[in-house]
């Protein structure tokens, strides 16, 4: 459950989106609870669990102000997962929800936005609140009635008083390759 | 969403009970939130899906006070599905939590309490809030992360003020076979 | 793969039978490939597996001179599984194909043909040949391309010359409960 | 079932091979059965559900002389499954068994394999007898009950006299991009 000390959630540093006429960040979208999940096209059991379950969630909370956001975080065969591949990805599997190619990092297989949140793999899955704090982060497919369970809690949170005027944002603010993950003990100060 | 209008949940009338050393009654369990699932031990979709399910849900609240409640409502093949069956039944699939036998009408094939709720057929769920207004109540499998959405809202809700000294429980009190139905209009009054 | 020396099938014992206007024996049945395929209404492997594969592979090969034959063989909670409560799990499961209530023991839990068989429990399965040997027997579900490839080469052996005087049926003959399994060694003898 | 009259499979046209230290043609496979099954590595339901039921055969029939081919038959989304994602696509899926790049045709988006066996789309699969006739073609995911047994009966054929010797083989030969589908009229001429 969040409250004050909750560690904020990093933002987003993509190289290229799909499913949206504007990149999209976490900062701008404060107020809406956000689901962030993680995969690469090759990934099998991205492929037949976590995406599958992830569209179900579409559907149940379509209704809801729920933001879902895919992270196309290639960590291997950078080769034989490009953009082109990607976007064939998804159109051939019906993906419709905002999908974004993690930004490449210069000094490491694993991308930017994969290192910042610490992804331990794909498929990986972050439920950001309302106020912009990691509510829950899970490494795998988890069982589906926890899941809604919790995004069911995260919508039902109340919106935080002033989103806009959010000083800690500034503090936490992104730009590019250097934003920092902003450490648990600092997030609340 | 439940609110003042909403349908307080009937009482259970039960011939025999499994799995707890005494009767439950829904008046006694107001002020936690109560998931009835019905069953018949001979329906295919209970066997293979409603029941891992419901089971589903017992792993994942089970550090909660939800409770879940069996009923075995018998409206065909009486004579195939016995309480020796049922015994048998739970046992070998490893039902544990409490599980109530329908109590048989002297009018109907459809037992007492089928017959309060308007229960379709089996599966059928009810959720019962924390106030004992009914929240959802459904004939079939639902998605479970829909499931576990609801289930968690319901267990958010504050616990009512004086749940034990409820008036309206008296209005609406039960005894044995002769326990009545509230009607929506008059739940709330 | 079945040959001279090959097991040859115990016969039947039943109590009773459903969706047959007759008893079966395997006897009577020789020239024809048989699958028999054991299980308790209880059992939850039955139910959710061995069952619904025996239906796909009735499907199958329909247009085959293959035997189907379903044996209830009750080792536990005897009171919980009688002939009624057998007879609503066929409808309700919409199983057409002969059923046989194997008959129930008086010195063993264990009943007669599951004795004469040794199955280990349910599901079991055994493959007999168009000669009346075992090809087959197998404890638990199996992979159903493995299943399907034995049951087209059990198909398409060739039908024995003279299966109706074959004087090794007469050494085995069954009666009741005296019927003697014949022991690998002897039984091409 | 194969007859004199069978359609004699067409031969392979692959721009590159996988899983395999030299290219393979159904010509010097005669006297083993083949099955060759197509794919798109972006295709859901190759990927859920036909390359899983092609590694269950692969295991089922291991002691067998069978001869598991796949084709990578790319007709739409050219620049998104290069060779490169392919590769990488077998090592996640661990698929060890040899797989074929079909030849891209000059002037169709349908590769020339594909258009010689006039499959509908992906998955494909076909089922080569020893004597290299088609056994069966299908589209789509078949019952793998259905599947096994085809297969056993195409192990279980007499394996040809003079396989080396075909006659009609020098009539189909293929060389690159000129083989010829033979018409089934003229396929035994």
């Amino acid at each position: 459950m969040p409250n004050a000390s909750a560690t904020l959630s990093p933002e987003l540093a993509a190289s290229q989106w799909f499913n949206t006429p504007a990149p999209l960040t976490l900062r701008a979208l404060r107020g809406r609870p956000v689901l962030l999940h993680t995969f690469q096209l090759l990934c099998p059991g991205c492929v037949a669990e976590a995406i599958p379950q992830v569209q179900r969630i579409e559907r149940v909370f379509a209704g809801t102000d729920l933001q879902i956001i895919g992270l196309h975080t290639v960590f291997e065969h950078h080769a034989a997962m490009t953009p082109a591949t990607l976007e064939a990805f998804l159109h051939e599997y019906r993906i419709t929800h905002p999908v974004a190619v993690d930004q490449p990092s210069e000094h490491s297989p694993v991308p930017v936005t994969m290192q910042r949140y610490g992804f331990r793999g794909t498929p990986s899955a972050v439920l950001i609140g309302r106020n912009g704090a990691i509510l829950h982060q899970a490494f795998g497919v988890e069982d589906p009635i926890a899941v809604g369970a919790r995004i069911a809690m995260a919508l039902s949170a109340a919106i935080p008083a002033a989103v806009e005027d959010d000083p800690a944002g500034d503090a936490n603010g992104c730009a590019g390759d250097r934003c920092e993950v902003p450490a648990p003990s600092s997030a609340a100060a």
